[in-house]
C-alpha cells in the first residue's frame, strides 16, 4: 500500500474551536494522511476530554518520533506553561504568541522536508496583535518566513478554486491595487495551483470589476484597461482563461461547471459566492509557496469554543486537500 | 369565486423573447389572473406559430373588450405596419419604440384604473436608444410617466426581497451615491411592499459595502459613517431591520430564512447572491409607484429569440407576483 502522505496540523489559537475539530477530526485525519499535531499538548488533551474521547496524547520532540493511529495522537509540543491559564473565547498575547510559534514550526519542519503538508487551524488576528505580531493572518507569516513573493489564497470547494485579486481592503482601496500585473499574476499562480486539485486542464473564468462587465465602458473602464488585457495575454502564453465575465453569471456558470478556477476582483465578489456555494466543505489553499498549506476556512469561533459543537468538517476537507497537493508535488 | 386580477402584460422588444414567452405562458398565465397583451397581434401570432398554438388572437381596442380564456388571447394593438420587417435578434428603432409605446398604454390604463397591475416582458436599451429614447429601463419610465419620485427596483424570488442602494453605474462611482439618506429610503421602500408578498412582519437585513462589514473600521468607514445610522434610525421608527451585516455570510443567513428582506449597496452584490439562489424564479418589481408593476427578471435574450426555446417560468411567476400584489392592494 502507498505511504499516505505526511501532514503537519497546526493548532491555532487554543482560546477556539482548534483543539475541539482536532479531537474529533482525528479518525477522519487518520483516513487522508499521517497526521502528527503542532500544538500544546495540555490543550488537546482537555478537548479529547470535552468530546469524551480516549485516544491519548504522545508528546514528541519532532514529527516522525511517533507513528500516529487510532489510539495515539502525536503532538509536537513546547513548554506550555503560558497557555494554562488561558480562557477559551477570549483575546489572549498568550495563545497568540503560541500560534504563531505553532506555524512557525511546522513551516521550519516543512521546510526540512520532515512533513509533505501544513494544515492550519485558525488563529486570531487579535490575538496576534496583542502579542505584538502585526500580521493579518497565516498567509503573510508563511509567506515571510519562506521568502516567498508571488502567492496568493485560493478558496476550493466543490471543484471550484477561486482567487482573489485584492482582498483585505476597504473597496474604495480595490480601485489602486487593481492592475494588469495583478491580475495576470493571479491568473498564473490559479493555473499553477489547479492541476493538483483536478485531472484536466483548468478553465479559468475572470470576473469583471462593474456591473454587467462595464456594458461597453458605460459604468466604468476597468475592464478595458486592466482586466482584458491580462486575459489576452494569458490566453496567449496558453492558459484555458477567459473574461472579463460579469460576475453575477460567472458564478452561475461556474457552479454548472463551465469553469474550474475563478478569479474575483474583490473579497466580497467571491465570497458571496463560495459561501452560497457551500461553506461547510470549503479550503483555503496558499498557491505559490515552496511547501504545500491548506486551512480550514472559517475563524476561531470563539463564541462556540469549547462546547464541542464545533463541526470538523472544514478541518478534514482541508487534510483531504493538502494530501492530494503533497502527491501531486511528489509526482512531479 | 374570486375574481381573478386583471393583467395587462407588455410584449417589449419584438425581436426578443417576448411574444414567444407570452405564447409559451398563457394557459398558467390564465391560471393566476385575467391577462390582456399590450403589444403586436401580428408578432403574438408568429410567436403562437412558433411554438404550434391554435390559440386565437383577438385584437381590442382597450382592455376588458374581449374575457380572455383558453382559445382567445385578447391583445391591445395599434397600428403595426413599422414591425413587418424587424429582424429577430437585431436592435432596432422600430422595435425600440414600439415597446415603449405598449409600456406607455399600459401605465396609462393602470392609471385609468382599467388594470390591476402590469407585467413587463424585456426590452432592450439599445433599441430605446436606437429610437431616440435615453431611458436605462422600464424603471425609469414608469417613474417619470407615473410622477414617482421614490421608488427603487425589488428583486423578489424565494420569499426573499432584494433592494439595491446603487445600481447600474461603474463601481467607482458607488460612494458618492451612498448616502445615510439612500440607505434609509431603501430601507423604507422594502419595508412598505414586503408585507403584501409575504404574511408576516418583514424582517430586513442591510448589507456592509466593506469586508468583514469594515472590520471596525479597519476597511474601511461607509458602514459607521452612512449605512448604520440609517439601520439605527428606521430601528427607532419601527421596522424590524438589523445590520450592516458581512454581505457574505448574510445572503447565506438570508438563504436560511433569517431575512424576508435585504439591502444592498450596489448591484453585483445583490445580484451575485440571487442569481445563485436561483434564477428561473426570480421576478422585478418596483416598489413605490403609484401602481403594481412587476416584470420577468432576465433580458430580450436576442440570442435564443425565434427558437421556441426560451423559458417562460419568469413572466408566469412575474405574473403571479402581480396578481398577489394587486389583491393586496385591493384588500388595504
Amino acid at each position: 500500500m502507498k505511504k499516505l502522505p505526511r501532514l503537519l496540523i497546526t493548532m491555532g489559537d487554543v482560546a477556539g474551536i482548534g483543539p475541539e475539530i482536532i479531537a474529533k477530526a482525528w479518525p477522519k485525519l487518520l483516513e487522508v494522511g499521517s497526521p502528527t499535531i503542532v500544538g500544546d499538548a495540555g490543550w488537546l488533551r482537555w478537548a479529547l476530554d470535552l468530546i469524551k474521547s480516549k485516544r491519548e496524547v504522545s508528546e514528541v520532540r519532532e514529527p516522525g518520533e511517533v507513528e500516529p493511529d487510532q489510539d495515539t495522537i502525536p503532538c509536537v509540543s513546547s513548554d506550555s506553561s503560558a497557555l494554562r491559564n488561558i480562557s477559551l473565547g477570549k483575546v489572549s498575547a498568550a495563545a497568540g504568541k503560541a500560534a504563531f510559534d505553532f506555524l512557525c514550526e511546522a513551516i521550519d519542519y516543512a521546510m526540512a522536508g520532515k512533513t509533505d503538508a501544513i494544515v492550519t487551524c485558525p488563529i486570531h488576528k487579535e490575538g496576534l496583535r496583542a502579542a505584538g505580531l502585526s500580521y493579518p493572518g497565516h498567509t503573510e507569516i508563511l509567506a515571510e518566513r519562506t521568502g516567498t513573493r508571488r502567492y496568493a489564497m485560493v478558496l476550493y470547494g466543490n471543484g471550484l478554486g477561486v482567487m482573489h485579486v485584492t482582498l483585505h481592503m476597504a473597496l474604495r482601496d480595490v480601485f489602486r491595487h487593481l492592475t494588469r500585473d495583478a491580475v495576470a499574476e493571479k491568473i498564473g499562480l490559479l493555473n499553477d495551483l489547479l492541476p493538483q486539485l483536478i485531472d484536466r486542464i483548468p478553465r479559468i473564468g475572470v470576473a469583471a470589476l462593474n456591473p454587467h462587465a462595464g456594458d461597453g465602458g458605460l459604468f466604468g473602464d476597468e475592464e478595458a484597461k486592466f482586466i482584458e488585457p491580462a486575459v489576452v495575454a494569458a490566453h496567449e502564453a496558453g492558459i484555458d482563461v477567459t473574461g472579463p465575465w460579469p460576475s453575477d453569471t460567472l458564478f452561475v456558470r461556474a457552479k454548472a461547471g463551465e469553469f474550474d478556477g475563478v478569479v474575483a476582483m474583490f473579497h466580497d465578489q467571491g465570497h458571496i459566492a463560495l459561501k452560497l456555494l457551500g461553506m461547510g466543505k470549503l479550503v483555503n489553499i496558499t498557491a505559490g509557496l515552496p511547501l504545500v498549506r491548506t486551512s480550514v476556512a472559517h475563524g476561531t469561533a470563539y463564541d462556540i469554543a469549547g462546547r464541542g459543537m464545533a463541526d470538523e468538517q472544514s478541518l478534514v476537507e482541508a487534510a483531504r486537500v493538502a494530501a492530494r497537493l503533497a502527491s501531486q508535488r511528489n509526482m512531479q
